[in-house]
C-alpha cells in the first residue's frame, strides 16, 4: 500500500519516539532503562503532546523563541520533568527551515523577542541551571538585561555555546545533527541505526 | 505549569503508546518483547502516523467505515504488518461519539457504505483471515454480496461477534472496553495500571 505523505511534524515525532526507544544508549533513557523520575513513557507522551507546536513550526507560525515556548507548554502535562527541551531547540528551527541550511538561516534571523520567549520557556522547564549564572532563567531581571543589551536568541546561544552542546549546534551550522543523520544513513536505517549513531557521535 | 487541553485524538494516541509500552503483557508486544516481524517501534510509529484519521474521527468527518479505512491507510508506512487494526475498530467510534454511550449510537447508525469501506480497509491489512470464510475480504465478490444483502457495518460485526472479541464490543455496548477503563482507574492510573488491567480482563 502507498504510504501517506509525511509532514515535517510527523518526521519530528517519529524521530523522537525512535530515538528514545533505541536500545542500548548507555546513560540515557531507552527501551530498557528509565531514570528514577523520568521514564520511557514520559518521553513518548511528550512526543505526542508536542504536536501542535511542531505543526505551528512547520507553518512558521511565530518566531523560534515563541515556538520553543509553545512546545514546552504543550508537553508540560506529564510529571517526568524535562524530556525534550534540548530536542525542541534543534527541531523547531529544522521544522521551520525544512533542512539544515534552512534552519541555519532561521537561527541567524532571531530577535530579542525570541530571546525573551526562550527565557520564559526555560524558566518553565526543570532543566538544571548552573548557580550564579549571569543570566539566571529564574531571575526576572535577566529578561530586562536581555532587552537592555539587545541580545537576540542567536546571541544567547553564542554566549552558551562553549558550555552547551545544543547551543553549539545553532552556532556551527548543526554540525553534530548533520553527523548524526549521516551516521544513521550509513548504518542503513535499520533498528540498530539510532544506536550506532548514538555511539558514534 | 497548566497542561494544555487534550483533544480526543491526543488521548487516543496516548492510550496507544501507553498500552504498547506497558510491561509485562504476556503474549503481546511490550517494552521488553517484540514479535519477530512486528516490533515496539512499529506500534509507536503507527500511533504517530494515525493522527490525521484520529483527528478526522474527532470531527466526525465521514462515517466509521471510511475513517477506519483512512486510519489503515495512514499507518501503512511501516513494515511491521498489522499493528492497530483492532484498536481502530474501537477507537474510531469512541472518538466520534466521545464516550461509550456516544460510540454505541455511532455503531448502531452505520450503513452499507460503512461495511464496504471497512471491507476495503480489511483487505489492506495483514490481519489473518480464516480460510473459506463466507465473506472473504480478499474476494471482490464479497463487496457485491454485502451490497445485495444490504448489510451495514453493524450487521457485519454482529455476524463476526461469536468468533471475534473486537466485533463483540460493537454489539454489547463496549463491555470489555468499559471493564478495561474501570480496571485502569481502580489500579490508580500509575505505571502498572495498564498491566493490571491487561491481566485482569
Amino acid at each position: 500500500m502507498r504510504m501517506r505523505p509525511l509532514t515535517r511534524a510527523d518526521r519530528a515525532q517519529l524521530a523522537m519516539i525512535l530515538e528514545v526507544s533505541a536500545y542500548p544508549k548507555p546513560g540515557n533513557v531507552d527501551r530498557c532503562h528509565d531514570y528514577e523520575t523520568t521514564r520511557l513513557e514520559h518521553f513518548l507522551a511528550s512526543a505526542i503532546l508536542a504536536r501542535p507546536a511542531l505543526e505551528a513550526a512547520e507553518r512558521s507560525e511565530g518566531g523560534p523563541g515563541a515556538l520553543i515556548h509553545q512546545a514546552v507548554e504543550c508537553t508540560s502535562g506529564h510529571r517526568g520533568g524535562n524530556t525534550h527541551f534540548g530536542a525542541f531547540i534543534l527541531l523547531i528551527p529544522l521544522l521551520m527551515g525544512g533542512d539544515i541550511p534552512g534552519a541555519t538561516r532561521v537561527v541567524g534571523s532571531t530577535t530579542v523577542d525570541d530571546a525573551v520567549e526562550f527565557y520564559r520557556a526555560f524558566g518553565k522547564t526543570e532543566v538544571r541551571v548552573i548557580q550564579g549564572h549571569e543570566l539566571d532563567v529564574h531571575d526576572p531581571s535577566s529578561i530586562m538585561e536581555i532587552r537592555s543589551r539587545g541580545m537576540t536568541l542567536y546571541d544567547l546561544m553564542l554566549f552558551s555555546a562553549p558550555r552547551d552542546m545544543v547551543a553549539r549546534e545553532w552556532i556551527n551550522g548543526f554540525e553534530m545533527t548533520r553527523r548524526g543523520a549521516d551516521l544513521i544513513h550509513a548504518a542503513g536505517s535499520g533498528q540498530q541505526a539510532v544506536v550506532e549513531a548514538f555511539l558514534g557521535l
